[in-house]
């Protein structure tokens, strides 16, 4: 990651807008002449030698081999026996930890001033386990399956990340209360990690209280870390905190690679319109780079973004403005160049 | 519950703070000349023929006769072994659906106005189910186990519950795209209850989407119904949005009787120094006079707590304020008695 030769890197356009904002995020990238080169992948299952619907080998093996992607939103498709495409990459590339930082954006408002929280959610395993049953007619059981090898390397992730974003504080949020065994598990591989980073300050939470506190005073938190399902909650909540999915960027990181997404969905009602705001995605993006130690690259986009959400003649309908697609993405080229 | 006569109820005044925010709905209700007694009881665990901690005899026997009770916090007793006592009581007397209303209160400033939700959480099964394994070493599961009969139980509830408050509105909360079989199962009862009040609204939503919702736009939600442990989060959200679990009333109704409660904790720190904040127990007091059917007087003391609350001068330390509890206490007897 180290060399300033160009590298490649996967790009999964998705369905209905993806494809729009994956293309101003190409433009803005080009604009800050980042050096990467992209390759284009279709996530649209296709049915295997097994017969069974799966992910495209051809997108399988870029991502594998350029370890490094970008996600537009994707369509789940309709019907049982689907499962969540988002949820089949997260696993089919061992991406277990999600990481989702949700920041106050300068000059637009919501109720909130000063958010600057990260979400680390386990990605794997937890309540998303797949695991369910009926055990007789009308009982349903599904499982939630906490390792401590999981926990211990999401939770190790979480300090390792607080550290090298030069954050302080780590909150471990559980139920540990009523979960006394797989929450409990979690919390003690979190402690173990507290332990070896003694320089993080670190708190346990319990979940419901996290909720109550993070709408009333979100500034009380640094990075969280906790089982996936909690995540899920958590994550969208913080998003809401400073104006929705439309703003916020996310990060699944993976022990051989990563894969960075916005996580709004795909907006079918205004696709092909350039009206969608490529926000999240753009955002994902300089998460992306930060990753691969492009920081410069990084900084000036996200600064630019910034800038430009700031003047809000410049900003598309879901933030209240009449700006298009284009229109927004391209002053955001123009104070990357002139930046 | 239709005669007039003086009907005995169950207290259980609780630890920390309990005793004086109970002397103190006592006393409101003394000046409202309700016509309940109240029968105090300990639930401090007690060991039994069987060696185990359990609820004193005569305390359950208290409840099972008077069909209701209201509640002060409990202490959970520290360490291993020993499970929450709000939840022993919970299973003890079969109290189905958790009810928790969260109304912004007027003069009480927050970030939301006009919140005016209540949350209807299924209390018996789900996450709560206390089933846990370790299935080889660092390899644990949690079982959430959801039934027809308890979906079904609450679903109806949620909806007879909406009419009979003249609401208009329910939301099924769920991850049914993660869980697919047992929040399916929850979904599907929900839609079959629905449709057996076809006068009251029905949607359904995603649980993360509702804890980005519900921070941007309250007033979009009505009457909230979801499984156990997905009520234990966006009830406490819900609270923390118009002041937190010190103004916020629960009511936990089962079939043949209902326990109502103040959900904070039992502060320690202020126990005993008139400095606590009744509210949250008042509130449940008049959400029990309701089920009771004495609504003039639910009525009488809901409006003499709102409108002092409205009085900055009577507000309590919790709510910025400086008056003593029995300060606050006075002046709600005071318009009680006038009003
Ligand atoms: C699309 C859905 C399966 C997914 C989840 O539940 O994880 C989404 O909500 C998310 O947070 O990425
Ligand atoms: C005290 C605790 C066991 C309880 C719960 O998790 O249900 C509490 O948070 C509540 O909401 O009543």
């Amino acid at each position: 990651f180290y060399s300033s030769e160009v590298r490649k890197v996967t790009l999964i356009p998705g369905d209905g807008i993806g494809p729009e904002i994956s293309a101003a995020v190409q433009k803005i990238f080009a604009a800050a002449k980042v050096p990467i080169e992209w390759e284009a992948v279709d996530v649209t299952p296709v049915r295997g030698p097994d017969g069974r619907f799966g992910i495209p080998q051809a997108a399988i093996e870029s991502v594998n081999k350029n370890k490094v992607g970008l996600k537009g939103p994707l369509m789940t498709p309709v019907g049982k026996g689907h499962r969540s495409l988002n949820l089949a990459l997260r696993k089919e590339f061992n991406l277990y930890a999600n990481v989702r930082p949700c920041r106050s954006l300068e000059g637009y408002e919501t109720l909130y001033d000063n958010v600057d929280v990260v979400t680390i959610r386990e990605n794997t395993e937890g309540e998303y386990s797949g695991i369910e049953h009926e055990i007789v007619d009308g009982v349903v059981q599904s499982i939630k399956l906490i390792t401590e090898e999981a926990s211990r390397r999401v939770a190790e992730f979480a300090f390792t990340y607080t550290k090298e974003n030069g954050r302080h504080k780590v909150t471990a949020v559980h139920k540990a209360n009523i979960m006394r065994m797989s929450d409990g598990l979690f919390l003690h591989c979190c402690r173990e990690a507290a332990e070896k980073h003694p320089d993080v300050k670190f708190e346990e939470k319990y979940l419901d209280t996290v909720c109550l506190n993070m709408v009333q005073d979100p500034t009380q938190y640094d990075v969280l870390v906790m089982p996936n399902l909690y995540g899920d909650i958590l994550s969208d909540m913080c998003a809401g905190l400073v104006g929705g999915l439309g703003l916020t960027p996310s990060g699944n990181i993976g022990l051989n690679g990563a894969l960075f997404e916005s996580v709004h969905g795909t907006a079918p009602d205004i696709a092909g319109q350039d009206k969608a705001n490529p926000t999240a995605l753009l955002l994902s993006g300089v998460m992306m780079l930060r990753y691969m130690n492009l920081n410069d690259y990084a900084e000036r986009i996200q600064q630019a973004c910034f800038a430009t959400i700031k003047e809000s003649k410049y900003r598309t309908g879901d933030l209240g403005g009449s700006a298009k697609c284009s229109e927004f993405t391209d002053e955001i080229c123009r104070k990357v160049q002139s930046g």
